[in-house]
């Protein structure tokens, strides 16, 4: 069930079977969660953490008159809060973006493995620092790039995110947004993410139809991107 | 010649006296540096993480066209890079926009003093999570405020957290940078800044002049930056 999970915390570190017995131990429950759905509210009090199993959810911020700018998707194997284990409320909603599979995870679990295993610690501090890593490339590419570049970056991002828990290749991934959806992580209209999407299709990078995004040249979509995968810490990382 | 740091994390958390003794056998040097020094080069491999104890620092990432986006701006009583305890490089450049004071503290010093303390290595996770916050707020405000509200959003989060370490009151809080860095911040060319500094003298709501924000009308800031100060987590944590 968590073998997204683990594949992911086992590309960047060693995770011993004893680790994924605690993980394992952790969790409380699943829920099935339909699309569309906040799970966790701006500013409410948290005792537990979501674990994604299936499918994509969002961070999001709205301003006063409705606009709503998404700060981080999440993909299969991700906790979505668990920022919230030390921040006990968040400064953003939680939304999901397609039908879910989530495991929950109390915050007494996570003290309680943390506490038990220091490589878990470890683990899940660098976790919630790869988020933050994710957060300021998204920074750069709202401050810096144009919104083909932005596009590009994005789904450069998603098609490495989800390969490491085999969910995309070299050719692409599946992707069940709309392009409101889109425009929200992009700071941008629907109206320009439609133009952008037809400027990559015609420059034949990559093509986004029916909830899928079909990578037509992954080296040339990364040039328009300026797309740089060492963000995303995608490689065993050093014991010391 | 750790209060700030201490004023910082007491805020929010409880620190005791042993905390505080680990905290600073922790530090192996002070180091003074001029400005516009680059601290940490991305990608390099680290060692150490900085305290800053005076001076201003940012965290930047560099297009290949040159242009600059600031993700982050560090005030005295922050560290800069504790992420890098975790992550052991950094995806972006750390650099002192001002001459700084800051301590080293060697990664093995903070292994050494989170396993002693239970609660400072909760603390500095939340410490880490808490920047993560803040380029959250950046992401929103660079996806979806306008320049305006994007400038008042940065001087009422300078305002509050210099606060924390009593280096602003209501009325301002000196910022000595110029208009390109606060351009790099705001993903704004330096023209724009000019202008939009302009406007926030005319509407009597701030002024910026001679590395100084003077503020004439908080209340009124915070309105056009639409100013939620949930995301800087400003009160004491709760203890579970």
């Amino acid at each position: 069930m968590i073998e997204r999970h683990l594949a992911r915390l086992r590309l960047r570190h060693e995770i011993s079977e004893s680790d994924v017995a605690l993980i394992r131990g952790a969790i409380a429950e699943v829920r099935e969660i339909p699309a569309g759905r906040t799970l966790v509210e701006a500013g409410e009090r948290l005792r537990v953490s979501t674990l994604v199993l299936d499918g994509l959810l969002c961070r999001y911020k709205d301003m006063k008159d409705g606009q709503r700018q998404i700060a981080e998707l999440h993909v299969p194997g991700d906790f979505a809060d668990l920022h919230s284990y030390t921040l006990k409320r968040l400064d953003h909603s939680i939304l999901t973006l397609t039908p879910c599979r989530v495991a929950v995870v109390p915050h007494v679990e996570l003290a309680r493995i943390t506490k038990a295993s220091e490589r878990l610690a470890y683990v899940y501090w660098f976790s919630t620092n790869l988020d933050a890593a994710i957060h300021r490339e998204w920074v750069l590419s709202l401050g810096r790039r144009n919104a083909l570049a932005r596009m590009a970056a994005l789904f450069c991002e998603l098609q490495a995110r989800l390969q490491v828990v085999a969910l995309a290749d070299q050719t692409g991934f599946a992707l069940p947004l709309n392009q409101t959806q889109l425009a929200e992580c992009l700071g941008l209209t629907s109206v320009h993410v439609n133009r952008v999407l037809k400027e990559l299709r015609t420059r034949d990078l990559v093509t986004f139809r029916g909830g899928h995004v079909s990578i037509r040249d992954l080296a040339g979509l990364q040039r328009v991107a300026e797309f740089d995968p060492g963000y995303l810490y995608l490689e065993r990382q050093p014991a010391d």
